[in-house]
């Protein structure tokens, strides 16, 4: 891939996670996870099997922000991997909460694909530091 | 991708799947840890930061396999997913212990690659199921 069109899918990757870390972690807006996962991707999470499905997954995010009182989440790409139609990234996820003045740092991998010419996250896979 | 090519996919994952399985887990043949992972391969463990490198990825392995006293590990493929010169693969993992009854349910997504001809994991990422 060129460097100039790598610098696009950057771009366009970072707009995706912004939704993710401004809209639904900052002003608990969970229709804009609708923009964030395809309709059919599969989240991951630890201390939990697999769910599928942007519904399904869009409770999880709903009931955990809240359950939790996340504050903010950072999140910064460490690797962006273009694999074939997809891509996979490799990142890292600085989670803050209203209640304790503890951060969480924890990693993920995120494959992408193009949703309705958007970059969304089509499986979703992380856990905690430490 | 053709059916047969991904059947055939599929066998050359299940025999990289096998050697960590039987070789690695089984048998504490952690030089066979060369034949599963890219001399540049990335995991991703829970409670842990990012480890790079083969070389670190042998001594993680060799490390936690005795600490835990890993007796079997099964891993099962829930996806398999083509992408450009790559496979992304999400599976299941059930592990169990030389000192316990319990076993560990939990869930993975590898980034696969080739290298010399063999399909190694790339990228490697789980967590718990519970």
């Amino acid at each position: 891939m060129a460097s100039a069109q790598l610098d696009q899918l950057k771009l366009a990757m970072a707009a995706t996670n912004a939704l993710f870390t401004n809209e639904v972690v900052l002003n608990r807006n969970f229709g804009a996870l609708d923009d964030v996962y395809t309709a059919d991707a599969r989240i991951l999470p630890p201390g939990a099997p697999m769910i599928s499905g942007r519904e399904a997954i869009k409770k999880f995010w709903t009931d955990l922000v809240q359950a939790a009182n996340a504050k903010s989440a950072v999140l910064s790409s460490v690797e962006v991997i273009p694999a074939g139609d997809g891509v996979v990234e490799i990142g890292r996820a600085t989670l803050a909460f209203v209640d304790s003045p503890d951060e969480m740092q924890a990693k993920y991998v995120v494959y992408w694909r193009q949703e309705a010419g958007r970059w969304k996250w089509d499986v979703d896979i992380w856990n905690p530091n430490s």
